[in-house]
């Protein structure tokens, strides 16, 4: 579903254009030629998936090749312009409501697990986030406790009736890791780790693809692509900040994908306040954006004693910050014509 | 109020460690040695200004310098922990309350600019913006009317009863645009023009400061500092998007920057959701998440015409986004403890 | 000399492509219309300076509007295919040959000034540069000597035979300042600073003018034209890197912008190896890089005493460095087709 | 090997510093107290790999915390100060010589990889790079020959004698890889894929390392510490250009990454011209650049028909252009002191 148009370059040869034109008609295209006074461009139309490989850039007076049409299909509006609902676990995601995700950045003991799910719970979320899995930067750096951890994610869930939803970082997780989850995450560092993406696309569980830290709209939209095209359409987009030259944030929270990526695609959109800004006394201001701005929910750090935490604790909600975001979820989205969290 | 870090090389002398500290104690600091085993560690602290010129960098031995402190006073919370309101024509920006502020990008005729005081003032805004001298990239574009733009601005004013904040580009034209205008804007480009900022912060109008698209937030409250050091406090910061690789937006709303300046500075922070996304359909959403986030305020495009704007016109209100908007800055503000537009 | 595509809605009327090609055509434009299956796809051309005040893109119908031409014309090599050589005060910087312009950072005392160039010319430079204007992100650091300083420089030329390359930071000094310099430098702060701009371009001095620290190389180029527009073409343009998320350099030197600007303008371009880095021992390797890319010259800060410089002393070259430094300048241009610095 | 600075908050008590220093010293970590008039500046010191886990920022009464030395080891000029040579087949890459790798982006046939190969031997390349594994943005473009590739880089290594570099795209092909290549690459797109970081840092084969695309060069040093901590000390670092808002080239080659790198690491890095660009005009110039920066090595695309290419075309070598690569690679080594290409 593209349109491309091809600039000739000045004082390109009627057999320069002649000679784009047929290797666009030899794949199947349709070339039309406006002739300028000083410029002659070829527009191209039609759905020819491999106009990229056609290389019209390298011909002889080729002066600009300039792509004006969507490259993804399955998770385009063009393609299904009803707004898509995901259920994970019976849990619903999408139009019409808001949806609160929250738990610890990574699960370390039952305990803490349990008591994290708890306080999500009493603040309205209806899934529960857990990491077991953690992709680190430095190879020092806590890795998280794998299958342990899944077990224990699987526990809480049997104790709070919260479904879970939780990071896999290998291909060669993904059936293990869908043995426990409801939904698997895909980091923002795996956003392009395309065997990754497959591989969730072919597993029949609800996928939350966080946007890569310098992805674009269009590049992250290509990644669900990835999912869709082996089968798998339940995909729920993660806005989760973007790197940027402010150093006041981790990273700079683009609250404009989440009507860009709505207007472009069927798929529910959330928002993750926690990473983004990285500080805890963001949490609850860039909270209440998303929802302004129609996300479709957020997914949030708690944890029962931050200061221990052995992952990303300085942005992890507790105590008055947690009464502060169960208020922001449960009064803001009536505001904006959705159900509160937790309904 | 700033404090530095100074890291020594390891295997630094303790000669270097020395001329280091006497440096500091040269100008009046009181430096902090801290021995370890592989490396020291100096610290400087107190109000010194010209730590920069230093030069500590440049000195034998030295591994790093980390500054660690807000390098501006008049403007930052430490100084003034309560946070301001100012004033405009009478109409305040501030705490408790939110103000819209709407208007077309340039003053074309006396009409289109009554036209759109008109639809603005309808909507709830209180204050008209408008431009009669325009920073243009191409020295193509149009220019804005310059004085004679200003003089229907003041007819409008004069018929509509709502005060003008209007850019000025030039330090010389300060005194001029200051006899017309209720408030002076500076834009994007001119955010480190430091002339400029000088010559607003010497005259009895308020400002309103627009981030640069590629300052970061510590250089925005540092232009904010040269015009307060000028005896003119009443300055509002404005957040317009910055610079990103994100292609889908003109540039990428820093939705965080608002209660990050909140939390540094006493000053009101506004929004521009017209010219961070450039898109008309993302105004709408852009302000109701500037009002949930905290804004004081949003500056909007309204044109009576857009598809003939001389200006911008992509991205001006009209008809039922205009109503929209209205609906947004009425209802919303409540639901985050403000007073709403136009109260 | 712009070409501009319009790009039709899916599903556009003919009653809206015929809106736009009339319009196109209202201000002399020609516009060729291409009807795909889904698409329709209006072409621009001509010689129309005015397209951007069409406002096309809030027509009923379009889709997008890609531009794909350069809006400028002066400084393009459409306009002018042979490169340029400027003359600064009888000492060529252009193709052919290497230019080597160093100084120190700010003129501090005649001292000072006279040894930094003395220091400069010994290592082959044939221009010197110095700052008597500095444009400071904090009001409370050394701003320069002003007109004291402009002497200074004016009495070093003098015992020197080097002319003077020296910054302008408002556009009401212009007159001033180029009474006593060869060349205005107009810094990256002031990249779009239209008012100061044109100011130099009604002057009789050539003009190097830095790219903006986050300044596209097209608006680079436009910032040149407002130059060359009030009748200046003797303009140098200066890359000196740009904002990116990476922190260990002060910025990124983009070093493709070397060749790029070379592709698309006929006015030379030199390198700041000192400013781009901020790190002193950065500046060979990338004065070296800047010989071979093909760079006209580099810009270079050298000062007797480093640790003692009012401005940016840490990247101020002096001993060992600036011998390196006068090696790569006499030795590698003649490896790449020019004659070496200093001849 | 890293330092930790932690900045109390003005007013925090002693019992907050000293809670501080407890959670250091409970870890084995040294901390030395600074007490300013106005702040309380603790720093620690130490072999102490845990200290992120810490969460000191969390702690009452903490202000910031600056960390100051390097995370990684193993990779680091401090564990290692003398620069290593890579030997790929037996082809030296490191100190005191200039190695010019090139080959086509995909292999797409028998001919057109012979055709690549001896086109690049002839420009003076000893190692023959070509993917059969290709990392797509698009699901929908071409993907590779996978094994069957792996078998025509083998064919024509017998042919022409030169080693292989192939690029391996997911953990669980890195045992099928290493058995037909000589090098293997890592992508950007994969640049914290840690699964096949340490997939490839468990295999007797050497890694080029490409620099994620908005990887900070810390990030790119903590990747290869994830090779290098398996086992596999024969990496190669590849600068291949990072993301920024210039749209002039695809990415912008940050060439100073080039000194900075070996500053830090004693790994060899090479540079993509071909990548970086995306535009056969500057392969060239960002070669030259990059030999004279200092850069170990280049990895160069070449197609003996670039038009056809399924890959890359546009930034491919032929004819002409080839020639003054190869004329480069073998005449500006020497200008900096090392053995020209081939040699």
């Amino acid at each position: 579903m593209r349109a491309v148009v091809v600039v000739m370059a000045p004082g390109a040869s009627t057999a320069q254009v002649n000679a784009v034109v047929e290797r666009i008609e030899a794949v199947g295209g349709e070339a039309f030629v406006s002739r300028g006074v000083e410029r002659t461009i070829i527009g191209l139309v039609g759905d020819v998936a491999h106009f990229g490989s056609l290389n019209l850039r390298a011909m002889p007076g080729v002066g600009d090749v300039v792509r004006v049409s969507t490259p993804y299909k399955l998770v385009s509006r063009d393609h299904h312009p009803e707004m898509s609902t995901v259920l994970v676990g019976g849990v619903p995601i999408g139009p019409g409501r808001f949806t609160l995700i929250a738990g610890p950045c990574a699960v370390e003991t039952p305990e803490q697990t349990l008591a994290a799910a708890q306080m999500a719970k009493a603040a309205g979320a209806t899934l529960l986030r857990g990491g077991a899995y953690k992709p680190r930067t430095s190879p020092y750096a806590f890795q998280g406790l794998g299958e342990a951890g899944l077990r224990i994610l699987a526990d809480v869930r049997a104790e709070t009736g919260m479904p879970i939803v939780t990071e896999v970082v290998d291909a060669h997780d993904v059936d293990l890791v869908a043995g426990y989850a409801d939904m698997l995450q895909i980091g923002t560092r795996n956003a392009q780790n395309f065997g990754l993406l497959q591989a969730v696309g072919s597993v029949n569980k609800p996928v939350m693809l966080k946007r890569g830290m310098t992805a674009t709209i269009e590049e992250w939209l290509m990644a669900a692509e990835y999912v869709a095209q082996r089968g798998n359409l339940d995909i729920v987009l993660c806005e989760r900040g973007i790197r940027t030259f402010e150093q006041s944030t981790r990273n700079t929270l683009d609250i404009s994908a989440v009507p860009v990526a709505h207007a472009l695609s069927h798929l529910p959109v959330v928002v993750d306040p926690s990473h983004s800004g990285g500080r805890r006394d963001l949490v609850v201001p860039l909270t209440r954006a998303a929802i302004a701005v129609g996300a479709d929910g957020v997914i949030v750090d708690v944890h029962p004693e931050p200061a221990a935490a052995l992952c990303d604790g300085p942005q992890a909600l507790v105590g008055d910050d947690l009464l502060e975001l169960a208020a922001a979820c449960r009064d803001l989205p009536p505001a904006v014509g959705r159900l509160p969290a937790g309904r």
